[in-house]
């Protein structure tokens, strides 16, 4: 426990901003009644020295683009962030403070992704900070290496975390560790606040592994330090820095709840308000006035918001050298402001495919013609899967593979690593300068959940390539066959799913895509299978996917009585139904639904022209469970869907089981039709 | 590359029933056009060695309790489990290996779970077999401290599983791995088929850390052999059994398509059919007569269909320690069957709480005080949380917390570990004698999502606690509010999803999952909130919650004009809001819907007694994406959900925002009403 002796107002200035980091901490999780006091507490010396000594960043600018990141992967311990941005001179008055975990303050809960703020990212959910600076340390390396040249280090920045116990039990920190020690990520720097505290408890109760081995087995650089001895930490971090061929772990011994008289190192700081008698001990503790709220002696705010002096001085030198770099490399230079704005090349879909009516082509094998198509073009785009490159078809031919020796290749290895692709593709598209997108099984999406879910929160661009994705896939069976999956997606607020219907819409799914990245991340859902390149000369436009439905074949000899919508590969059946169906005399449309999400964002009259209400004979065909369908085939519709897991067996058998047949869909329609008409 | 001299009728018998489960596996693959032959090629010797020396089984009665697990985690190798059971003599003739990947074949594409087969789980997804093995051991360690007597060792197997480096890389293998190392599991035993192939290629590209340090930072014993050499690894079995107090992991040099004169060594021989004509020259090489199909010698049988006469007697011994034991602890023996047969003592639910209508009880408290209750009859009931034990209330109070040291307490703590969690609980129960649960965030039931996939696969009981189920957990903000988790664990098939309305139907919930262990996974999701204990008097019986939906208050006054349908701690806003609408003249049904599976389990015209077809004014109540809710309110109706997801604010100005509100469903009730009337 620390020497009381010092009040405030005597206190040597690292000290007292440590402090005031805590205080500030304590009066805002009391005034909020709830919050995670633990973790500022004890990881606040630590904090201190990493954005007072080497933290490169400019609180006037959070958006510049050469600033060191920081990653709270802790992220309950969000007061630590806050009061450092608040002290730091970014723009986080103190008012904001004391709103914390209030209704429309900047200052929630958890850190939520606020790039005008310094808040890097959404965390919370542990092990998702962790993994996802890998994939900032990966567009760091990659940006450094295409666009620097000698005397013009544009891209030439650090990035740190400060992470858990949490954090490294979970799963993904293994995948993720494992990932950036092969790929040699040097530039990144984690300090392990290492206060052997969990919520159930001293973390002796169940993490007892070796931390330091096993990083070393990762091959992470792996110090060990005392937390609180701040002269300590500086030189862990500055050895950190040094190993450049190593990501590098600074296991940093904390006490959590430093300060508290009766709380530290237990696990009741973890998560709750100290309360009024202890908050009131701790302050006095920590030298500071027990009865003072928000207190914060302009000491403080003098000596941290030299952050800003220096942190503008950064940014001038560095803007300067812009400049020169501008002068001297404008194709370049042009190039860097194209990637970090997202921007497409003019004519970058100059060379999309074509693909002829009356082939079968799997929509995967489409995907990967256009990817092929385009890399050449858009020259941030950069490919990876979980070890499933020739499934996915998601390989760009021609552009090798990322390794510390190849650091600006355009594919990636992640390995039978979903969770850490996914938080590594988050974390290259906060980083910016990268078009990431990331491969792997649709049924494989569960295990990459947890990451899909925070590029929606976060609403980023994240691009995930999802194919095998029914149970057409065949013989690999159950495990492999994705059937709750589609609306699983479908129910995740923010992301858009798309489903093509063939190979032409294909390449119109990759045009929405890359055009739209400001909706948030997208899943497109890609066919094992080969199915019929549908011929546009007779059917609607393949464009009509950047509606999310749209009319592909109209009823002919009068007014729809049917509607038949379906998405993927169930779309050719739904075709060769209405042919049947016509040619008893049926008016039939098809309605291609390759994205409800994109639909939704239509205009009614646009929705209501496509499923005109009158029209109440509406069957949906889709290889998925049904959930979610009757918003559009309504109560007097009928859905053929999957209710059931899959089997084993080639696909076409197990097509005919599931009754994914045109004969069953002309079945159904009529017996639909006999009960509505 | 294997000697290639010896023809099989001169070659030793080692050697000519590992090749027999070669070429089985190279035909099959064949026959079928599909699967993976790489591994089994590849691992046949050490899988030879494992079930011919130390394998604890009995061929023909697979569900013999005291036999040793096996898991070929690695699940792709399916082939090479099939041609082993075969081989050995269980109920899989050959007619079924040349059926492999066929439609209602027992030969499927992954192992999928058939105890009387003798697969002991279904396994494909990487890393789920490793972590599913842990649990087994739990399990196995619990029972055989709680049955055995001196001389009695009636429970005392190993778990064995073959691993391979995708499962290594999977992030669930860190959790359980570090979970097992923690909690010194010494009957763990895995064999690490270290082929150095994935599917991208050599694992060099992206799996380069140092194996055998991580799994000794875990606490592991780790060897290394050559994985052809059988008398190594049978000498490396042999001492990973002597070390009692660690798991083992056998790290196999193997090459993955051994034998394949072309693609041996190679990401191509991993998951294709190696060809009719590589097929023959590898049956060639291994000595076998290249055109014969499925050709299994005499001997191989009379060899390896020894297992059964071992088995038999090794089962028969037990059968004859089992009576004694039965003549000698009557009682424990009793248990023994009980807990084997998941079945509950009589009066286990009779010390069931009450709740008092009137007071403010989360449902997680609820639950908590039902778990303690019942507890101490049911006394293989064994807890545990992913280091969320006091907010998830799983707590069984007086039962320690499972170690080394107390192999038979009944609290497990299984650190943020959410994933191996729900493997270890999936293990427990496909091993038997236990009913475990497991508690977590509901929004973290996305970190576990493959593992409960797999339970709902397999149908069996794994129970999952989720708390803190909706936005009213409050300030902890979006990344801990669930949104679409209800909808989308809705969707997956075989998963009973619960949310109880109020203490009272907690009750019910745990009766109802406790007594219906033969309808798969059960998800109990409960509040962090207070909601208020209804007055039963009043409102109908808890009971109801056994049919899934209920009539809770029926409309006063007349024929329902109006139903209000909603879930958990929505349920009393609805009820509130009925007061108000009764008084308004308007007859108003509430129905409580705290499970769909089990309402739509019911016969119809229970359903259409709960939902009358004719009433079409509908209104669900629900805090969560609405996705699905239409096939219960009808195009007609409405539900008040939440379609983004969340904010961090106390949960009361949260209702308030988002429209849940006795106030907000009156009105768009009565909007409703106007539309439909």
């Amino acid at each position: 426990m620390m020497n009381t002796q010092v009040r405030w107002d005597s206190m040597d200035i690292d000290q007292l901003c440590v402090n005031a980091l805590r205080v500030l901490t304590i009066d805002a999780i009391e005034r909020a009644k709830s919050g995670h006091p633990g973790m500022p507490l004890g990881a606040a010396d630590m904090a201190y020295v990493l954005w007072t000594r080497f933290l490169k960043h400019n609180p006037r600018d959070p958006r510049w683009p050469n600033r060191d990141r920081f990653i709270l992967s802790a992220g309950h311990g969000s007061m630590l962030l806050y009061a450092l941005l608040h002290l730091t001179g970014y723009d986080l008055p103190l008012e904001e403070l004391k709103r914390f975990r209030q209704w429309g303050s900047r200052t929630p809960g958890h850190p939520e992704y606020d790039p005008d703020l310094g808040v890097e990212m959404t965390t919370g959910p542990l092990g998702q900070g962790f993994a996802t600076g890998v994939g900032m340390a990966i567009a760091e390396r990659w940006l450094r290496h295409y666009f620097n040249r000698p005397g013009f280090p544009l891209v030439d920045h650090y990035v740190y975390a400060i992470v858990s116990d949490g954090d490294l039990m979970e799963g993904i920190s293994h995948e993720a560790a494992s990932f950036a020690g092969h790929q040699r990520l040097g530039r990144l720097i984690y300090l392990y606040d290492d206060n052997h505290i969990s919520i159930d408890g001293p973390t002796s109760l169940a993490f007892t592994e070796d931390v330091a081995a096993r990083f070393e087995a990762y091959g992470w650089h792996v110090q060990k330090v005392d937390g609180h001895d701040r002269e300590a930490v500086a030189q862990a971090i500055a050895r950190a820095r040094e190993v450049q061929d190593k990501p590098s772990l600074i296991m940093a011994r904390t006490h959590i709840g430093y300060g508290s008289p009766h709380k530290q190192d237990t696990a009741e700081v973890h998560g709750a308000p100290l309360g009024p008698e202890e908050a009131r001990l701790t302050k006095e503790r920590l030298g500071w006035p027990p009865d003072k709220e928000f207190f914060v002696p302009e000491r403080v705010y003098e000596h941290m918001r030299q952050a800003i002096t220096r942190g503008e001085a950064w940014e001038k030198e560095w803007q300067q050298m812009w400049e020169k770099y501008r002068a001297t490399y404008p194709e370049l230079a042009a190039q860097f402001e194209q990637f970090l704005k997202r921007e497409l090349p003019p004519d970058w879909d100059a060379d999309m495919p074509v693909f002829e009516p009356g082939q079968q082509l799997a929509t995967r094998k489409a995907s990967g013609k256009v990817l092929n198509a385009i890399a050449p073009r858009v020259l941030n785009l950069v490919s990876g899967s979980a070890d499933l490159t020739p499934s996915n078809q998601t390989y760009l031919h021609g552009y090798g593979d990322l390794s510390p020796e190849q650091p600006t290749a355009r594919n990636i290895h992640y390995g039978v690593r979903e969770h850490a692709m996914a938080a590594a593709i988050n974390g290259m598209v906060l980083h910016g300068g990268l078009i990431p997108y990331g491969g792997t099984f649709l049924v494989f999406s569960d295990y990459l959940r947890p990451s899909l879910r925070l590029a929606a929160l976060m609403k980023i661009p994240s691009i995930f390539v999802f194919t095998h994705d029914s149970l057409w896939l065949g013989e690999d069976g159950p495990t492999h066959q994705p059937v709750e999956h589609i609306p699983s997606l479908r129910a995740m607020p923010n992301l858009t799913v798309i489903r093509p219907s063939d190979a032409t819409e294909v390449v119109e799914a990759w045009r929405y895509i890359l055009t739209h990245q400001d909706e948030g991340p997208m899943a497109l859902l890609l066919t094992r299978q080969g199915v019929p390149v549908l011929d546009r000369s007779v059917l609607a436009s393949a464009a009509g996917l950047h509606r999310g439905a749209y009319v592909l074949a109209e009823a002919e000899g009068g007014a729809p009585r049917l509607l038949l919508l379906a998405t993927g590969s169930e779309v050719h059946l739904a075709l060769g139904a209405r042919d049947v169906l016509q040619q008893r005399g049926i008016p039939t449309r098809v309605v291609a639904m390759p994205s409800w999400e994109i639909f939704e964002r239509q205009p009614q009259s646009y929705r209501e022209e496509v499923l005109p209400p009158e029209v109440t004979a509406r069957l949906a065909v889709e290889a998925a469970m049904p959930l979610g369908w009757e918003r559009y085939v309504g109560t007097q519709g009928d859905v053929i869907g999957v209710e059931q897991f899959g089997a084993s067996a080639p696909y076409k058998v197990l097509m005919e089981h599931f009754g994914f047949t045109v004969e069953n869909i002309v079945a159904r329609a009529e017996a639909l039709l006999s009960r509505t008409e």
